[in-house]
């Protein structure tokens, strides 16, 4: 997978190199690139912004520099024919899911626009973005840590990324249950303990114990992810399923 | 604002070095300290994973390096008998929205504990979890990055921050409404024009239009938001309200 960052804050990527996301790029999964957004400016100051139409607080990403930077940055695939998919991370988006992450893991390209200040000016995101995505109902200074957050949830979804691949199936959300929670060792801690039934080995009332729980604490907590649950379904390796 | 974080990762909290955290720090609004996890690790591998009771895939984050850590954290600020506010971001949380981000803004300290692989041990954070707060229905690599996103957006709302009040006061959310498109110079670029109400000076048809927009973007793309909106509702000033 290709990704490109458009952004005035290169730097904010840098946990890019990090962790799960660095050790994909080492791999050869992913081929990140990131473009500083004032290398289109075409002034000596590298203006990017200027005053809202229509008058209110704060500056609007001006067209020109975003047009020729999508301009350039998706015709640099023009050569093997590949067409970029294009997100614009923004509060007024669609609501990012586990399973938005997962289409855009079956995707060979994306764009990431790192808007800044009130936005980018409306006719580049007309013009150009496939989609328009809300990290939650929270507002951000930037779509920098948006796209970080988005290229670590699809990072984790390709394949050889993730060492275990059942731990990405059972994670919260692909199951439409939150995880029950988690223990190790040592057994009793400061007076706590571990729950018994985890120290049995009775690998069946294990996996009951967890499934209970998970829907115990996905009913307290998020009861909106319990539409269209199956409470009795286990599938046939008796592992917890949707 | 004194804000710590614990983590295995400290390079990956670098963008709080940046932007606007990264001034509200230079001058003084927050107080930032970024802590290894490994440092309160006692072997000399300093490991803090070990796996799960019960099986399955994946490790879990011992209890003692992180009861070690929230130890000497907390009382670091025990001598002026301050008490922390301990944040653990996690897929199972409550969903972080901007009202929780509005809340946490006024605390005088946050601790946020950035968990790895399937978390941390639970006794963990029932003794000393105030908050498990997910940033939305999808999972990450890490704490790290959700860690960035809350900070971002607290830090956003401490007063001093964002240059002109009011660009917060009319975010996304903040009204309950999605915020309509912004359109900057040149008033026609690639056929496409700012829509002429915009450009005419006429202020009370601008803050119509806006409205407008804002309700029909709302209403087409997150109409759960628009339950309990006034839909008539603007304030004494004229601007757009609840």
């Amino acid at each position: 997978m290709r990704v490109d960052i458009i952004t005035i804050f290169p730097d904010y990527l840098s946990p890019l190199e990090l962790s799960l996301v660095g050790r994909a790029r080492d791999r050869g999964i992913i081929d990140v690139h990131l473009h500083d957004l004032r290398q289109w400016a075409s002034d000596v100051h590298r203006t990017v912004d200027d005053a809202p139409y229509g008058g209110g607080p704060g500056m609007v990403m001006r067209p020109e520099p975003w047009w020729a930077a999508l301009t350039e940055v998706s015709e640099s695939g023009a050569a093997d024919g590949r067409r970029p998919r294009i997100i614009v991370p923004t509060p007024v988006g669609r609501p990012f899911t586990q399973g938005y992450a997962g289409g855009l893991a079956a995707e060979p390209w994306l764009v990431f626009c790192c808007g800044r200040y009130e936005g980018i000016d409306a006719r580049v995101i007309e013009a150009w973005a496939d989609d328009e995505i809300s990290l939650g109902d929270y507002v951000l200074a930037g779509g920098e840590v948006a796209t970080l957050v988005m290229v670590e949830a699809v990072t984790r979804l390709l394949p050889g990324v993730v060492g275990n691949a059942e731990s990405v199936a059972d994670d919260s959300f692909a199951n439409g249950l939150l995880e029950p929670p988690v223990y190790t060792r040592p057994p009793v801690w400061h007076d706590r303990e571990v729950p018994a039934v985890l120290r049995s080995g009775d690998h069946g009332a294990i996996i009951r114990w967890r499934r209970e729980v998970a829907l115990r604490r996905t009913a307290q907590r998020r009861p909106d992810l319990l539409a269209g649950t199956d409470p009795a379904g286990t599938d046939p390796a008796g592992r917890v399923a949707q």
